[in-house]
């Protein structure tokens, strides 16, 4: 594994290098076209394209509830329970992220508020074949269902042998509400414009490959999106107190998943540093991915030794990595530094792991850098807000002289006059003389 | 004015043809075409661009602090007390939208939380010409600031004569860092990827024609951006209480925007129907924006009379409409009956122009239907959340048996031992013996 040991400026510059960011017109041309012909032809598009990319032939496009259950009911008991505790964790922390509507009544003669309201349907995308995971389900629908959508519908792509059963058992848990058997950027078409199978959602959710990814931008607008999904990555702030045993599991963790995948130390600690480089190359010798890990290690990962930990904080808000281990001494001081990351893991125990699973917090997250501006998936997601005012007639006429000037200057006639209508007597004629109903006010 | 009288299922349909989105492959590709100059040749593609498309030779990309200073003093009375009474009103509502940091503290052993922190940097785009609305300013800037957003910069397409002195003061008024004379395309491409004179952002927000529209969309991920606008439009619902002078003047205070706006009255009177229709096409005669506002009229917008209030809600919420008044009596009882909207307006003196400058409420508002799944601008959009977490090594030891299972059977074996290897006592070595410095737990 690299090794730097650099001025933080030129850190910082090579670490923008890593962020830089691509666009496949080949790519882009494919997945407008499957889209356009999923909005031309609906459900025979769908059996054409499961056809012909993912090798099956189908029949039914939605899995019944009867195979939902009985695919829960075959899973192994060490797994179900797994399943639950990991249910009823995500469910802990995600009930606090449940937003109210609220009004403000201060002012006599002004009600003016924000309602929240769940979206009403939502689609789920889960990758096929050693990617279907079952815990980016729970991750995914749990979160819709707290915030009260009533529709949670999943789309994955269709297997030889039939959606294994820890897929469909995971999304009976979860409380999903329809699953479809289509895939691929077929599916992201459906979900955003409906076919005759398949109703059309609200937003889409959920990581998938560069084809998923560049669909759900394309179809960003006709539906909301969660986020453009990239590799994996972790980033690790550690000073010497670190178990480097620990650090290059973690490393590897996210190494694994991905040929892009980045794993990034940074540490103030030599000793440290290259105890992790020569510990990383020790476990990689029997990981079972470790094709794809030592990929990941080696053309994507890197240590850097930086001289304070203002400057290790510093670069590594640079990277804003999806997931942050800080393994220093005292570790939650220092989460006020902490300024672009998405998920973070505080001290020794905290490993990783610990979130794709079963911490608490979302593991979907914000990668490439987008973590600057993004957020994990959370119940927020899944609702929308509307603004609301009452404003009574004495409360309006104060704000009408302003309100008019504004619109002049802005050469919007039309809006003065929709004011000042409201205070022309001669003018204010009601079809049956009751204009004046609403008996709010002071 | 067109009057249906339809079954409601006739409606609806009706309803989604006019809701129907389009893409345009040849501007999409001129607009990537300028982004990539933009991101290749930086300012001077900027200078280049300003002198094709506005006519302009620029000198200084960066409006002086003395002239936003002098612009706002050079404004009249009326108009700088206009603009204060706006903020303040905007800011009093805003302020109610701040998120809180927030911390799980009920079980010992585990912390997890939630840390807000306010985006670093963030633009705003404000259309030239007689589209340069000061209000806008407001609306972008006031909830970035209140939000904690350090650097909020403005760009806005050069003017022959300089920028107008009411879009400077807006600016300065609102507390905008920096004004850059750049518009169009380039501006977006610049704000995404930075150039010499303009840092990168992380967050574009503002309304612009299609050519903005379409850049906004392109640079999505690289950036975040707060939505794609469409035409503005009004709907209301309104019952034989209504005084149909106000409805015809607030149907025309959108209709006057553009030639695409759309107006919608649905109600369950047909008196008021033809009331209306004829008050509209009587206001329109002294309309100074009458051709604008009669091609909307004529071509978007419609009356639609429906068999009883709760057709007329499932009508509304399925056009999703923009700006929303109920102009029902006791229209506040409904609010739980509106699904779809960006702003709701309330009862006979809450006309749609008073939440455009100063009701409170933001006015840059989810267009074309996208009120299905957008919100307001607001605070939240200028914040972004991260997670974080801290286990205990007992905690995390009774979690652990559950994560091994699930990351084997997601065949994440790295996963797996990245939990392991932190119970293996025989690995458990550190580099100066004190791994085990977070004491935390119970």
């Amino acid at each position: 594994m690299k090794i730097y040991r650099e001025p933080l400026a030129k850190m910082l510059s090579l670490v923008n290098q890593y962020t830089a960011a691509t666009t496949d017109l080949v790519i882009e041309q494919q997945v407008r076209q499957i889209i356009e012909t999923v909005i031309a032809k609906g459900d025979a598009a769908l059996r054409d394209y499961s056809e012909k990319f993912d090798g099956v032939k189908l029949t039914d496009l939605k899995v019944s509830e009867e195979a939902l259950v009985e695919a829960y009911n075959s899973l192994e008991p060490a797994l179900k329970e797994a399943l639950e505790v990991a249910k009823n964790n995500i469910e802990a922390f995600h009930k606090r992220q449940i937003d109210q509507s609220f009004i403000d009544l201060d002012t006599p003669g002004i009600m003016r508020g924000q309602k929240v309201t769940p979206l009403k349907r939502v689609g789920i995308y889960v990758p096929g074949g050693t990617a279907a995971y079952p815990s980016t389900i729970l991750m995914c629908a749990l979160p819709a269902k707290l915030a009260g959508v009533k529709e949670v519908i999943m789309v994955t792509p269709p297997q030889k042998d039939g959606i294994a059963p820890i897929v469909l058992g995971a999304a009976k848990l979860a409380g999903v509400d329809a699953v479809y058997q289509v895939g691929g950027v077929q599916a992201v078409g459906a979900l955003a414009y409906g076919t005759e199978s398949i109703p059309k959602v609200d937003k889409i959710v959920g990581p998938g490959n560069i084809y998923v990814a560049t669909a759900k931008r394309q179809v960003f607008g006709q539906v909301s999106i969660d986020m453009i999904a990239g590799p994996s990555e972790i980033g690790i702030l550690a000073d010497e107190t670190a178990n480097p045993i620990h650090l290059a599991a973690d490393l590897l963790s996210q190494a694994e998943h991905d040929k892009r995948a980045r794993a990034i130390l940074i540490t103030d600690s030599e000793v440290l540093a290259h105890a992790v480089a020569d510990e990383v190359e020790r476990q990689l010798q029997t990981l079972p991915r470790q094709d794809i890990a030592r990929t990941a290690i080696e053309e994507r990962s890197f240590i850097a030794i930086m001289d304070s930990v203002a400057d290790m904080f510093t670069l590594m808000n640079e990277v804003a990595p999806e997931h942050l281990e800080i393994q220093l001494a005292n570790a939650m001081n220092y989460m006020s530094l902490v300024e672009n990351a998405g998920s973070v893991f505080l001290g020794s125990y905290t490993a990783e792991p610990l979130g794709d699973y079963m911490g608490g917090p979302n593991h979907v997250l914000p990668t490439s850098g987008t973590a600057r501006f993004s957020s994990p998936l959370g119940v927020y997601d899944f609702v929308k807000r509307t603004a609301f005012m009452q404003f009574s007639k004495e409360r309006l006429a104060e704000l009408a002289p302003h309100i008019a000037t504004l619109a002049r200057t802005e050469g919007l006639e039309g809006h003065a006059r929709s004011i000042e209508v409201r205070f022309d007597q001669t003018k204010d004629v009601s079809v049956t003389d009751e204009a004046e109903v609403v008996g709010y006010g002071h």
